[in-house]
């Protein structure tokens, strides 16, 4: 049996930087230390950083005093105005290619375009970069959505940073029959792109596919939707207790990827069980 | 058998514009008068403004004196700094759709963009706009010459006032892939797209099609061209004299189409000549 695990499986730029501020922040503020909502969408880290004693809240009404940590997915104009009045110490873990979408969203709309969002609407995210625009913003999931809406005079479309690139295009093509001038920022981060890029290939060459990461992250969620259209055989798991043998039984070879936010530990120790596994020989299993 | 008109043949709003404009000059101004290239596409309409007085010409440097008028598809920078020099009297019968996509093009380069033009290179309309950037523009005319292209940090779109909306569509889709931000104006005539539109729908309803405009219009090409893909029994002619009576033999169902700068006369002459052969009984050609 042989396992290929995908170079890119793992924390991307903002996911790790988002768990080195709040792990800094956990050392210099260690009283009433927030963060407002999940700081990633990993209950595993999550779980490690309210071991250095961080406590997760959904609403910054449940945050009487002391420091907030904005996650990684962004923070909503009615949040950051909320903390602001509320006198809180705010630390801002937003991952800059997030913050890039929301700045070209709003550029976008200053300069009188329609915005449009390519993404899922009720994605942290999605939410933020939709709560700086004062008018209405349509966010679209899939082409057919989109097909209800339009002509536009000027329309201006960005992505959800984690979005599939095919859909975005797809959008673009879409749209552009439908309007006088169209602006699109690609705002989708270049290291999504590469990561389902990568599983494609590895889920081509395997004949069963492992990708591991939160239930509630979305980009782990598509990259396993991606992998699943090549390879049927495809298991999203959290942690390596959802490891079942048996899935593995007569595999040849293997791949292995993860989403943008799941710690190295997990995926080695998935990785060991896999070895471990395969030493005792796959086929008895 | 029945015959099928398109309600979008003929003259469109630039070149009726322009025809205009020439009559107009023709009796404001009979002493040397001049336009540079064909006025429109169309050997018969220029036949027909030649016997008004008006001399056909195609460098600035042919014409020593009088008024000089510049045709539907626009003129380059060069020749309008040439016949400003020569102080010749000019007279812009550009279509002002044209020159919107001057404007755009104008625009994109002025505010950082790469300029991409999809088009035909040799056509006057599109050696006119590139004329106007100071830069190196490339010009598509299909994809498969787009994907020597790029990466673009900014990329700028525009078309040939009279290109196939569905290439556009196709290079705006491929060229999103490669760029950071993309800005497309559809500059794409409404009246080309609704003739095409309806040439393609009463392609597939007949059994022989006849397209009509000059050989040197690139609309009524293209026009034949997405007929032809439906009706392998297109033709494509400039004249009555042309409709060769054999090919409607048998046929049901007649389509008849024609390019933006045919004029309604020969329109008319060969909707008559299709009449009488119906008359005489298609079978028996």
């Amino acid at each position: 049996m042989k396992l290929i695990i995908a170079k890119s499986a793992g924390f991307c730029f903002g996911v790790k930087r988002a768990m080195e501020i709040a792990t800094e922040a956990a050392q210099k503020h260690p009283k009433d230390l927030h963060t407002l909502g999940p700081l990633i969408h990993n209950p595993q880290a999550v779980e490690f950083l309210e071991g250095l004693g961080m406590k997760v809240r959904e609403r910054i009404e449940d945050i009487p005093r002391g420091t907030v940590i904005f996650r990684s997915h962004g923070v909503s104009l009615g949040d950051l105005v909320k903390a602001r009045k509320k006198k809180l110490h705010i630390i801002d873990a937003t991952c800059p290619i997030v913050k890039r979408a929301q700045v070209f969203a709003k550029h976008l709309h200053r300069h009188g375009y329609t915005l449009l969002i390519v993404g899922d609407a009720q994605h942290p995210e999605v939410e933020a970069i939709r709560s700086y625009i004062p008018e209405r913003v349509d966010v679209m999931e899939n082409v057919a959505a989109v097909q209800r809406l339009g002509p536009w005079d000027k329309l201006g479309i960005i992505a959800q940073t984690t979005q599939s690139f095919s859909l975005f295009k797809e959008v673009v093509a879409f749209c552009v029959e439908r309007v006088k001038e169209l602006r699109a920022f690609n705002t989708i981060c270049r290291a999504t792109t590469v990561r389902q890029m990568e599983a494609v290939e590895i889920a081509k060459k395997v004949d069963c596919m492992i990708v591991i990461g939160g239930y509630n992250s979305g980009n782990t969620q598509r990259l396993a939707a991606i992998c699943r259209d090549i390879q049927p055989h495809t298991y999203h798991i959290e942690t390596s207790q959802e490891l079942r043998p048996k899935r593995l039984a007569g595999r040849e070879k293997i791949g292995l990827t993860a989403g943008a936010s799941t710690p190295s530990w997990i995926i080695k120790e998935i990785e060991q069980k896999v070895q471990s596994l395969k030493a005792k020989g796959l086929k008895d299993l």
